[in-house]
């Protein structure tokens, strides 16, 4: 079994997103197309051989907590030894700091392989790349020297060590302590809560990235300060020595995502836990939104990743199953068809392939803003990529968690009692996926990030820049030679883009008028309507790139029944998704809200 | 923790299905309101104390199998026979078989408590009190006295035996085999799949309900019988002797439902497996749907006891844990409200709400119906009944599964990252629920057998039944004094209905322009309209009967937030979620269907 399909993603890469544009940028100069594919290969390579194998059996025999220590099967690091051998935690890093300096567009899409065999596993390595990014653009050459560098390599891993027992969503009433010693590190008390990969002697050391509140600091968000915390203290050369006091309380058990170990941590109990500081104090959660960031779209790629599993899983059944005869077919000597044959199987391959490849799309393309935002030669396309990225990452967390739900609840739903069992993967990726509209902030936080922030901010400039980069895109899908539908499809989109202003614009007045908290109540259907017009632009412009393609694709190695999907499944979106935005707009414009509007009291 | 809310169940009971006339057919002249009562509150405490607290045990301790036999957990025979003690086997049979006569309506109202406190256990009696009723219905005398009375005594246990291994949705193709011994009797021969129940020691005898084919039947459906294959042979007195040769070949391990075993099964393999058929020569599958459709009742109750469970558990906990602010509340220093006050989480306990209780009045009517069918009077009334029952059976099974589904996921999400872990309930009532839409007939055959059989039998008449009762409640909802905004639901109401009437239309046009493949392929968009206007239905009969109760429900026992909270759940579903059938209908009358017209090679 594949759990991504390699043509899929260069046609992504290098049709829809256009990576030689990227690979053209002087940052990323050192790489050419070759050498990416080799990247990609080995990347597939490792996937397959060292992370998928294990993929049940982490489920099967979870992490469990013995005399206070965390005992992890051994497949995660048989698995994460391939990963760091390749120099893959450095993927995106400097090359001064000893990484690959890859483009991000292209570490994603090398990191979809490990997320899609296995992301139990694969996690591991998500949270150090995130935290060695955090210190790469907020630690000091200390800091990066000591903590990052090793993160690098592999041989520390990091944390994100936010949440506690009080506070899961409402980061700004944590109360862990951090008081300080004088000389730039402070003692840490407090317990910290859902820490995934927070105990474990599977590496050198781990590097939690903590939030706490320096002693007399003033309540809220502004008061958050952001800690190096390791589990063994460094000594001046940089090696891990006495134990930091960091103690594990519990485990949380969870239904999926079981490999990844979820902790519960005391810090400054029994004994002192030393960490220094990143940033000034004061700006813990500004540093902090640069990992969060990244785990919002790392997160959502693993949803991507667990919808294509599924897909290519439950297609290869669905062609190899036989099972009843077409509507038409009244005789039952005749021999049973296989499953794809069934219009209904159909409509849940379709669905599942379009959130599968379309979500590839849509998250690769956030890291190409990321590129770009790093990257591109003016300030001003640098800035506008950065809001482009801001605005659409709530969007893509949400939205594609979601859809990409959908997709293994369909996978299963083709399979029927068997996809139901432990036999196949496909119920654990559902169990697993099931984590992805929650961690990273809820679908519900992501719907109010979106509106009451991001669509806003700048006087409104990022929305304006997705609504006028997807009216390009119609743009250009009106004017292809012989794609007569295009023009179609594209007013389809338009219709959906209008519905996206005039929804900002219902809530702008309500806001007005009410204030934010009923204009916020509308937030999460304003999350759907964005989302279906995202996925909408989306899969017109992979529409747009397969028209292009049509004439001469096969000198590119895409065969015509690989184009014809593309276009149909765009077809398919733009016909039969993005029209569902009309309801949500209706929604959004009623007088009333029954969800505001509701009582307590009458809830039961 | 409570899992089903009594006062909603009575409310369910007494003023939306107006049990009152149920209970004056004389077929149950047998009971009153207040043995009623009764039978409820034993069903409250039994399932409260006996079947709830093994509820995790059941998931985490699954069955296994040990030398070719099943071990079950101790906690299931304990649960069970506190429901046989009960008398709760024969709660719908009659005083003859040593039933209780109640009225189906109170039989479902009553087992909901065991199917919201533990499923897995519950299975045992839904599957034997199922088999008990078909041979009610099909067996002779002798075997209604052997095998149907100890079933509904509790003594033995039934299963349906119907899938193998190559013959799953497609019944059709079934290979098991029957030869005549000429005295009635028969050996059988073949592989049963699924078999829930199919082997333990908990019970004195199994009763196993067998699809096979006689040697030289038809092919198809045609050539189908049913057999009572019990797993240990019965004396002349009716004493269970020796074993039948039903081998255990193995267990299938599920995501869910973990509590009830469920077998792979060979018989006469090693040895004769003696059967005795029910019913003619093929007659199979027309006794068999006696019971299917008795469990397809039954599992989608079952994922409305899994709404409930949900529903009741994540508002207890909205309303005790505290975190975050209004977005009008910017001063970190003021207090963290509860989650019930954020307008998300109130859209996320609205569609529970509606969901479960919604879904509760949905399965009990349809019980209500199977009584009329049974006890009404006239012929007409009776025959009625059943075509409406029959015509909403599938409506029910497949809408209402996928609808408490999603109440699931919501309950999830409200607990955010506790949601998704072992330590609370509700990630068991999720795994558990995604079995309803798949077994009993996967939701894609339920479409197919509506609209390709229920929809238009007897000339459609089925179909006109439903629209004729909705549309009689849309006229009493115009017309309730003081409630203003009945005529408003209503007529949102009138339009789904009209809209069902044109999708039916479309579809029956493609049938004769284009043949049935092409028609049915739109069956499951026409499902979810059906199902959209079925739930719109109920829910403006709840609303009908909390507006009529307004001045005077104190008197009944109902507070005035209980009724508006009914009100406002009506207002809710018919404004909020009705006007989905817009799009819907859409789908259907769209020219083309790009699930249909997608080809195989185009998928990937």
């Amino acid at each position: 079994m594949t759990v991504i399909d390699p043509l899929h993603l260069r046609f992504t890469l290098d049709e829809v997103l256009t990576l030689a544009d990227v690979l053209a940028l002087p940052a990323f100069a050192t790489h050419d197309r070759e050498s990416i594919e080799q990247i990609l290969a080995t990347a597939e390579a490792l996937a397959t051989d060292r992370f998928l194998p294990s993929y049940r059996q982490l489920d099967d025999n979870e992490p469990r907590m013995e005399n206070g220590r965390v005992v992890l099967p051994a497949e995660i690091a048989h698995a994460l030894d391939a990963f760091r051998e390749a120099g893959f935690y450095g993927m995106t890093a400097d090359p001064e700091h000893g990484g690959l300096a890859l483009p991000r567009t292209v570490a994603n899409a090398a990191f979809l392989w490990f997320q899609a065999a296995n992301v139990s596993a694969a996690n591991y390595a998500l949270l150090t790349m995130s935290a060695a990014e955090l210190l790469a653009q907020h630690g000091s050459p200390e800091q990066q020297r000591r903590y990052m560098l090793p993160m690098v390599e592999g041989r520390f891993l990091g944390t994100m060590a936010l949440s506690e027992p009080q506070a899961g969503s409402s980061l700004g009433d944590i109360a862990t302590t951090a008081r300080p010693l004088g000389d730039g590190r402070y003692k840490l008390r407090g317990t910290k809560m859902w820490i995934s990969g927070g105990e474990h002697d599977m590496s050198e050391n781990i590097v939690h990235l903590m939030l706490a509140r320096i002693e007399g600091a003033p309540k809220g968000v502004k008061g958050i300060s952001l800690f190096i915390v390791p589990r063994k203290r460094l000594d001046a050369d940089g090696r891990p020595g006495p134990w930091n006091n960091v103690v594990l309380a519990g485990l949380n058990h969870k239904m999926g995502q079981r490999g990844t170990v979820n902790t519960v941590l005391n810090v400054g109990e029994g004994g002192d836990t030393i960490g220094e500081i990143v940033g000034g104090p004061g700006q813990g959660l500004a540093c902090m939104f640069t990992m969060m960031n990244e785990a919002r779209v790392g997160v959502s790629m693993g949803a991507v990743a667990h919808a294509s599993a599924g897909f290519l899983y439950s297609l290869a059944y669905a062609r190899e199953r036989v099972q009843g005869r077409s509507p038409d077919q009244k005789d039952p000597a005749t021999p049973q068809v296989s499953l794809v044959q069934h219009a209904d199987v159909r409509r849940m391959l379709l669905q599942q392939k379009a959130a599968a490849e379309g979500g590839m799309a849509f998250g690769l393309y956030l890291a190409t803003l990321g590129d770009i935002k790093k990257g591109e030669l003016t300030q001003d396309a640098r800035t506008d990529a950065g809001l482009l990225l801001d605005f659409l990452t709530p969007v893509f967390k949400a939205w594609v968690s979601e859809e990409s739900l959908g997709a293994n609840w369909n996978a299963i739903q083709i399979l029927g009692g068997a996809g139901y069992t432990r036999d196949h993967p496909l119920e654990l990726h559902y169990r697993d996926n099931r984590l992805n509209p929650i961690h990273e902030g809820t679908n519900g936080i992501q719907a109010l990030d979106l509106v009451g922030r991001k669509a806003v901010m700048e006087n409104g400039r990022a929305l304006a820049l997705f609504l006028a980069a997807s009216r390009e895109t119609t743009r250009q899908a009106s004017a292809v030679q012989g794609w007569s539908e295009g023009a179609e499809l594209a007013r389809l989109l338009e219709e959906a883009l209008a519905r996206v202003e005039q929804a900002f614009a219902v809530i702008a007045t309500l806001r007005r008028a009410q204030g934010a908290t009923v204009a916020m109540a509308r937030a999460r259907h304003a999350m759907s309507l964005v989302g279906l017009a995202a996925f909408g632009w989306t899969w017109l412009r992979i529409g747009l790139a397969a028209a292009r393609r049509q004439a001469h694709g096969e000198e590119r190695g895409y065969p015509p029944e690989f184009l014809a999907g593309k276009l149909h499944t765009c077809r398919h979106v733009l016909r039969e998704r993005v029209p569902e935005t009309r309801h949500l707009l209706d929604l959004i414009a009623a007088e009333s809200d029954c969800a505001f509007t509701v009582r307590d009291e009458w809830l039961g």
